[in-house]
């Protein structure tokens, strides 16, 4: 279990901290990663200070298989991610030739010196080129680098999945009619018998038309099969609600 | 500025991490805490660990005026927030009579060991009770205890907002039909010329009516006028396009 993919998910800027952009970055790398068998550990939104981003890489590199930075990137002063992520493994910046020429084709007599900024990465740095943008994917080490903007994360994402390596998730839910106390000790007994598969207990307060849902994940399927069986064994039939279609 | 309040938030969830629920209680605390002038500095997704939860909690209050932890409240095994919190004190769990006794009163013969286990907070914490709902506010040191449902978080941040130390935000912004590489020389002097307030700036890559829009942010009202009125000066007039109706 321990060589199955994870990411780290770190969140840059002062936007989403003031509360003026809700962050939709999360939610959308969770999933695509999800998807493809990764497990999310951790998230962490970050102001965008040098030294925190420097220490925010360096441990969530250290512990997890990829870490996707969000924001930062671009030509103004408060974009600083790539030169904190170089600096995070004692890298600096280096102009990336084919970023600026891809940035000259495009500008022309325009380019100035913000744009020569948008051709820096860290030393040593892969830069993944879409077909037709200026847009690079910079990935340091196990770091991908990524802008704020969340339809240029998709299109970020979707131009680097297939080089990450892949896992598998299970899971099985069951819907309950009863409120989370009446099963609280079955769930706490089957969890301590089975110490290798997660189950969950989420509660609703509201007319869903079920008070509780079980869920049994694990990177196993016939273990989440052989608890899903117990656990329906375990509890009275008629307390399980059908599938709701939510 | 130093003695401004801060907040941290620690969200506590496997559903977040494994994308079967998308948080919503980080931009509603975000903004109900900005709306009260308390600066959210970084928030964290974590798993339910109790070692995570442990080291999080401990790293949170020691940076921030208060740390809001949601998630992980409840009856069963997974709910295990209120000890781990806790124990980042270093402190036990204990029974509180009056939450017990609001169990008793509304569930009678059908009480059991998961209500019970409802009823137990930290050693010194302070309880906050609703008027007559059983769902207490706990609070521990500067470390608000909160449940993971939407709905309650909004209730629980309801019954403990006026007991905050608030402050005062002010914020200035201008919307541009250039590109932000036009700008970012400008906005770096400026930004270099006045360290005490944050200047942001947000491209779009969108049909929007503009292409940039730039923040002026302090805690001095006085010092983001006149910041903006030395932007509106610096800037050519005719890339200023007036206020988006959005």
């Amino acid at each position: 279990v321990n060589d199955e993919p994870t990411a780290a998910l770190v969140i840059i800027g002062a936007e989403i901290l003031s509360g003026k952009v809700t962050d939709q970055n999360t939610p959308f790398l969770i999933r695509a990663l999800r998807a493809r068998g990764i497990d999310t550990t951790e998230v962490r939104v970050i102001s965008d200070h040098h030294e925190s981003i420097v220490q925010t890489v360096k441990t969530m590199a250290d512990r997890s298989t990829y870490v996707f930075t969000t924001g930062g990137i671009g030509p103004t002063h408060d974009d600083i991610t790539m030169e904190a992520v170089a600096n995070a493994f004692g890298r600096s910046l280096v102009r990336h030739d084919e970023i600026l020429e891809r940035l000259r084709a495009r500008y022309g007599n325009a380019i100035n010196d913000a744009h020569h900024k948008l051709a820096e990465v860290p030393q040593g740095a892969d830069v993944i080129l879409g077909r037709e943008r200026v847009l690079p994917v910079v990935r340091l080490e196990n770091v991908f680098i990524f802008p704020g903007v969340p339809s240029l994360v998709r299109i970020c994402f979707d131009r680097i999945a297939a080089t990450l390596d892949s896992g598998s998730f299970y899971s099985r839910a069951l819907h309950l009619s009863v409120s989370e106390t009446v099963v609280a000790q079955t769930l706490r007994d089957l969890q301590e018998a089975n110490p290798d598969v997660a189950i969950g207990s989420y509660p609703r307060f509201d007319d869903a038309p079920y008070r509780v849902k079980i869920t049994i994940d694990s990177r196993n399927d016939r273990r989440v099969e052989s608890v899903f069986e117990a656990l329906q064994r375990a509890l009275d039939p008629q307390i399980i609600v059908p599938e709701p279609d939510l």
